[in-house]
């Protein structure tokens, strides 16, 4: 991750102005709800994967940055509308803005900056970009609705995961590397492999934030460990430890996550998770999408931009260690 | 309304097969929750409107109608937005769509189809287009957390209600007119025309709709008559009683819009109201804005377009009598 930021530096230095720029606003209240989480020290993965995708083909420039930028807000607008939705009180090692401020500011800046993206794509004067993005968009809607549906679903299946998961966030991943592509005008095979690259890499990160969710390291990574027991989200690890669990724990599963749940349940259910090695299996799958982004490179140029790129879905899983 | 209406009658059921058709998901929520709104029998002024300014000016066809469809997708959005900011239990004469399945639906359907709206702008291949929309989007936004900030302000001045409404709700009809015209391929003098038009009449809608709230016929018009009242939003008929009350009175508004109400306040806003004369006069500036909106046309082509289009200010004022 290092040596990818290394690398576009410049070009992050930009995006970051861009960012600070674009999320003002005479309504005070915006920068101050913005600033809460653009500030709260995100990695930036996202416009980082569209620089280096911009430059591994050659582009780059103004319309890359701004086409950064503008993954980046409709990241954080996500990020505001998921804390509403999931009713978080933590984000990024902080009190989240739903909890500082209510739900309505968390909804309307979310709009704010979901609609600035837009701005910012119409001035990279690219209609493909902005497909990609609209695009995208309402796939991830789709997915957080479809999440939404399978919450306290005990019976949801392995493919019923990936399918959100897929949509809810490995969608922006792909949109971020294939719309890096389409503005260093290389739409056909590059762009292609490039998305294909985001979206491995996309799965790969979602599966290791759900394995997370229930290590107790994850504490000093900004975000309560067991949100996604207590939600009743039926993640990868549950679905793993489940399907190969004894009838008295598969039994304890549909309990729990349906929503009926009691003291001791969680460790019960790291008790578990670890009797079925079930975070290790569900790390292991994020792995094998790590590898499978990092085979999708293999016909693209081979320089600096590439090799960072190819370090980074091992960065991913190595969050996990 | 209903000249416009027949004017357009062809466009306008090709628009409703649009915006059927693209708020349609594998995820079957989503089409049940927008549909909850979309079928609740709304005007579809906005996406007349569009339509009307693009035939005024010899357009129409296909790009047209997607843009008017968008036009409608980002009023939805934000009204499923809204009843989550303001926790609104009514919109349309119906239960809302929060107070139906909570919070969440609502935040994230909005959110598919205000990226739905985008989809339909990139079809459209108008770069200008999508400028236009994307901007108002996100003045829309600094509007509606302009409200959230000025509520419970009870000493918001008039030219601070103004700045909100003309954010809030006449920047969707100024773009939705003025995009009409850029997409008949008339961006110069035609589109400011429509856009001065569109602003106007957008004014003069919400300065109706708030004097609605303190009547008790709005009932029949899907709203909860004192909505306004209850959350502390100083809309133009509070200020003009405020600001010509007796220092009794003026304490009274202080209390209430500060959010400290008890039994019998509405009853005793309803008679000062009445004793100011607030409500009248909230119509006749309503009134003023209208004539604004008609007059704004005087230079563009006398066509039926252009008569429907001076109609739809009177039919608007005339909703409150």
């Amino acid at each position: 991750m290092e040596t990818l930021a290394r690398l576009v530096s410049e070009d992050m230095e930009a995006v970051e102005s861009i960012i600070h720029d674009r999320m003002m606003s005479p309504v005070g209240m915006i920068p101050n709800v913005a600033a809460h989480l653009v500030d709260a020290g995100g990695k930036r993965i996202r416009p980082l994967i569209t620089l280096a995708s911009a430059r591994l083909l050659g582009g780059g420039g103004d319309a890359a940055r701004k086409l950064a930028a503008s993954v980046e807000f409709i990241h954080t607008a996500t990020l505001l509308h998921d804390d509403v939705v999931d009713e978080s009180g933590l984000r990024r090692g902080k009190t989240s803005a739903n909890r500082m401020w209510g739900n309505a500011p968390s909804v309307l800046v979310g709009d704010f900056l979901f609609a600035r993206s837009f701005n910012l794509m119409v001035e990279t004067g690219d209609l493909a970009v902005l497909d990609i993005l609209a695009r995208a968009a309402s796939v991830i809607a789709e997915g957080e609705v479809m999440q939404l549906a399978a919450a306290n679903d005990a019976d949801a299946t392995l493919d019923r995961y990936l399918d959100i998961v897929t949509a809810k966030t490995a969608a922006l991943f792909e949109a971020a590397a294939r719309a890096g592509a389409v503005v260093a005008g290389r739409a056909g095979a590059e762009a292609q492999a490039l998305a294909a690259y985001g979206r491995n890499l996309g799965l790969a990160f979602q599966l290791v934030d759900d394995a997370l969710d229930y290590d107790g390291r994850a504490g000093a990574m900004g975000k309560n460990v067991g949100d996604d027991f207590r939600e009743g989200k039926v993640t990868m690890p549950v679905v793993l430890a489940r399907d190969s669990g004894d009838l008295d724990e598969r039994d304890f599963w549909r309990r729990v996550m349906s929503g009926h749940q009691q003291d001791g349940d969680f460790q019960r259910a790291l008790a578990i998770l670890r009797k079925r090695n079930a975070i290790a299996r569900t790390l292991d799958a994020a792995r094998d999408y790590a590898s499978a982004a990092c085979a999708a490179l293999a016909s693209l140029p081979a320089n600096a931009y590439r090799e960072a790129l190819l370090e980074l879905p091992g960065f991913v899983v190595a969050r996990a260690h």
